[in-house]
């Protein structure tokens, strides 16, 4: 089975115009309207990002999210659990500290319920259901669990089901996606929850998360969960990986993302900021 | 021994603005003065890049060569021999052939003789050779051969002995080097001049070459190596290694490039493009 | 659990007598009698290929079919869908272009329905239905896609089962199978459709498939797939792939091929040729 | 969702004082009630070992069974399947033999059925299962096949679900374990059936079983499972294969674990022994 | 060439008498008079630590060398430059500086010079040099920076200098190295100087250096080199890695050590510490 | 610089004919004249085998030559030092039994000088030496130790040279290497003279050797080198890990080969037997 290349979103993503001389080329029209978009008249496709648990997200990319919602594009969260097996807080209050937490980040949020907290399965039904929603958000990148498998086993299942999520997104002949058009995305990155979970054979990319705002919003997202945060380290451990990724690219504080695909340039130019402090 | 961090050519290629913020802000007066740039006013630092014999940087990366100079970008490549145990080829024409090469790339060339055509070795002495270049021309990309060993022995040892330099050009102690100014580089990347050579533990990233005139002016320099391509099919090689990436990345051609350290991204702006076409 | 050594079809596979001294000797009877085979009398025991969607066989690995088929051997294609999820083609054409296909290329070929298209699953119950598939055909060599997880879904999951189902049916205990005798294969290997799939981690083997005969055959059965090449340009990434890895391999077309298993060789003579042109 | 550190299992097991004071402090009440536990007043925590088949422990790690059962910890076997899809012995034999095996070791044993021999397949509910029977032993270590993909399904399956249900058995919210207490084991060790299960990707640890009566009880123990090692050579497998091992370790027989997590030591006196004898 | 595997020090070091029963046995007279041993009477062999600048131990494992000097162990440190290649601080600076953190440490410290900061290569006659120190010191731990050659040139080829030097030492019919004799060290740790410096296909071990006294001394070592520390943040770099490794492991403060070979314990109680904390 | 692609030698050893239908053609002339070779009228042409040390040949692949050596095909050593730095023997002796050893194997056998045992470093002039030996031999296969790094220093780096001295022997340009013609070898294999030095990244090929005359040789050739095998169990080691590769092929002893490149096949044929016993 091949994709579909030349669907209408794709090409409205990318233009035949070469990148190389028209970056800040003239927007299509349709872009404007990404359901769940912050701000009217935003140029900027939108993020989408999927959490296992209600704080997945902001452990493991909150400072990336909370980065991008401030430059004004749309980030959308999924989370697809309630957290219902967590040693501490019942359901209610995670999901509740996890709405919390979007907002302070400046990101939609909804909930799906997949299989239940620690029991997700490999479905094709569940990669179905997630190609939906990036049907319907249409986002150009994604935000995804990594696939290692030696954490926690809904967060690498739910990075294998978004990694075929988006490639059944873009096929033409699903029925159980209709009518939804199908929807080529740009970059499918991995975020850890953990420093453990990062993958030793895909080379990170840096995200710098530098600006004293961008920590201070991702900070607040994470303590937002209280009933995790209360009796462990984690939001320590998350801005002391941050501080020592910055270290090393050269700023404040930078966060790591794995992608899925090599990255397509029309330049050198935007290669030239290596991580080479040491 | 620990770099100079806050030396004067390092703050000028990174300055502590944002670049969030500020990625086409004002140019540091001094940036204007490249030496070797080949247009007056060219606001991009240059590129240097090195080949170990007349024909490598040609063959490898010769279509990223033409696609920077095109875009009004300064490069310079060092040739570390005469190509003089080639089977095929006087030294003499081959230096002839790299000239002519070079000229239609749209990039200035020099020759260095290190230990001669398949003689090259591991020293000291070469690495700050090469970290005199480096703080001579002040880069801010360099390009090399990959240090992948089961190549031509000379082209894994050239990048390696690169790599070197490029840390040794910040070390503020280094008499040696006297009286240039350390520079720090922002990024390594290395080429394969075959598809063999190409690192399999670094994640590529994809150079569109694929605009009609970049793609001639690349073959048209790889055909100037008349002496290594009467015999045998190294530009074809070349234009369907080109071709398969590019079909890889959705576009007409592509080159790979292999990153010495992580990128570093201010946003996700600049990942959105993922070579994801299968 | 462990195999049966001994099995009858085993032994009349791998015969004691060793292969340094006997690489043609007399066949046993009941190789003559191979279901499937396409010529009466042929000493050559089946090759096995299984695909995910109509196909994937032929832009994976049809010049390797072809040029079996070619030297006498039966191939029997398994397919395990009717490719209902492509954006282009109905089941009903793809079927028949795959139908087509396996004619142009000299092979046998059956359908069968798993999970459907886009659906597949790991159930164990179909990795006993694919063995008992190999122990109806028990083939010499099966020719799989390859298990790596970045790549169409189905396409891994397949390579995954097929690999299973040559442990299984081996396995003289498995009712399941029952009355078919255990068969032992002598080789898998794994197949991909594009270049992004190809295993890292295994050191492939290069196969000559430069006969213009050869070549001819596997384009005319890439293109009889019309619903899938019309709009893309699948024909031309695949023999742009056998191209390069021909001129790596120092002949005009070669096809990479991943081994599950180290080969085992009776001398170094089956060793000699190594991919060194560059 | 995030694990119960401070359960109270788990300060059992991790007492806060440092461990390089005292190694050899007072035991916790607590432990000497260890279920299962063969030995009255042993101060040491159980060993908890899983295998798919009747057979796969004694092959794969048994002589570290045998020497820890000697050295007066509690091990406990758990064999998910009766093996009744081998191609030798009916279920009812294999059990014999395993039980037989067992008391040859000195280990408890239990069976437990899953989806049955050679039908193993990954689900959440079996990982709770053996999450249960984790909490039930409460091990300061498990010993467990290799996730490896490219052997017997059932093992890297099985692997994988310990794996899973290791971690589920410390987190506090899951109601599928109640009312049995959290329990955070010390470690997950994989071991290796056949020497192609070996994972390439972790440095493995080599357990000295050099002691002749180790080796004595061990051999024993594999010959039990007569119905296995009449036709085959396993016994002499596992035997080269310790052999081979005490080599490199300068001992004479040793067995190759692979832990799946960082060892956590005091000093580098648990470091000191290395396998530096080539 | 093979060792000298029965050498007097040797079977001083690996007594015949099994380490499962006698890890407290009694101590070989010999062994309480090795060369630069801090205390009188001390039991344990003393650590050796090899540095190619003089502050790369205190900041790649100078936790650890504290630790192990508090608990009585002779450390010796072999410094391989004055550091006369750095951006700040002169060669006597340095050197001073370097002696000074030693004496924090509770280390012996001695310079030697091979080629010169920035200079260093790899020849055979410093790896005999090395392997003189080492039957000179006769440790049983050796450490010395990793292997990965991306970082400054001298730390990976120091690392593979020591590397080399360790089988050196055994080896008994090498003149260079007479009278003494030979020395067959135990274990041979690599440690990174900075994360990037973590080599990929070794799992790591880690140390817990969590007792407040060793955190304190480390700090005060890492800030002797006034000269490095004043400009940059390197104190905070690897206070910021000891406390994520010590997170991951669930103490304080931890190092990570790479053991160039696989640890060989008596018994599984050794391994019975996991970093299991996420 | 390129290769000499077609140079005499090498179309010698690659006639244009396919391989898929005259495999056993008739063969060219001059290949009767091997220099060399131990038969007249020999159609093989010979093998040639590098060691560092008189008994890393026997150890390390001495099986593969003895078997090659009884098939009729011409085998020349080459030891590249006298074994100098050993514990036990003089040069004298180690060099007698290297005689003895090699005319056990039926093989020729030369000695060369190049840095001295334990002295081995990366020289080009070297691997120009070693190159000229492959013109003059003109093999089709060679077998070098394996280049990882973590052995014996001698083994990696004379690895290392003989891949160099490979590629530098088929370019026409090099003075140092006249007048002898440019050759292109058609494999080089890397042997591992323990199990350690298995590189980990290159799938093995495993060759039978399990025809009792070629065990008795090899065993018999090790037992040549008396002074490294009475203190030391070389021999059993070597014979456990045949014995444990045999079992894994489903044969009585085997030896494991890692090959520099990818085979070349002309059909599925050459694939057909995996070493898929377990």
């Amino acid at each position: 089975m091949k994709p579909t290349p030349n669907s209408p979103s794709k090409s409205a993503h990318r233009p035949p115009a070469p990148e190389r001389r028209t970056p800040s080329g003239p927007v299509p029209k349709r872009r404007r309207h990404w359901p769940g978009a912050g701000l009217a008249g935003d140029p900027l496709p939108p993020v989408l990002a999927f959490g296992a648990h209600p704080d997945d997200i902001e452990f493991g990319c909150g400072g990336v999210v909370a980065g991008e919602a401030m430059a004004g594009r749309a980030v959308h969260l999924v989370i697809c659990s309630h957290g219902e097996a967590g040693s501490h807080g019942t359901p209610r209050q995670r999901v509740a500290e996890a709405r919390r937490a979007a907002a302070l980040l400046g990101a939609a949020i909804e909930f799906i319920a997949l299989d239940g907290d620690a029991h997700l399965e490999i479905r094709a039904a569940h990669a179905l259901r997630l190609a939906k929603i990036i049907r319907r958000i249409r986002p150009e990148v994604i935000l995804a669990p990594s696939v290692v498998e030696n954490q926690h086993p809904d967060h690498g299942r739910l990075g294998s089901l978004v990694r075929d999520a988006s490639r059944l997104a873009r096929y033409g002949g699903l029925k159980a996606l209709r009518p939804r058009l199908p929807h080529a995305i740009g970059q499918l990155l991995f975020y850890a929850v953990t420093p453990e979970a990062e993958p030793r054979d895909i080379t990170p990319v840096l995200i710098d998360i530098s600006a004293p705002e961008i920590v201070r919003r991702w900070t607040a997202a994470m303590r937002a969960h209280a009933s995790q945060t209360s009796a462990r380290e984690y939001v320590e451990l998350q801005l002391a990986r941050a501080r020592l990724l910055g270290m090393r690219a050269g700023v404040d504080h930078a966060a790591a993302l794995f992608p899925n695909e090599p990255l397509v340039f029309g330049s050198l130019a935007q290669t030239r900021r290596g991580a080479r402090r040491f």
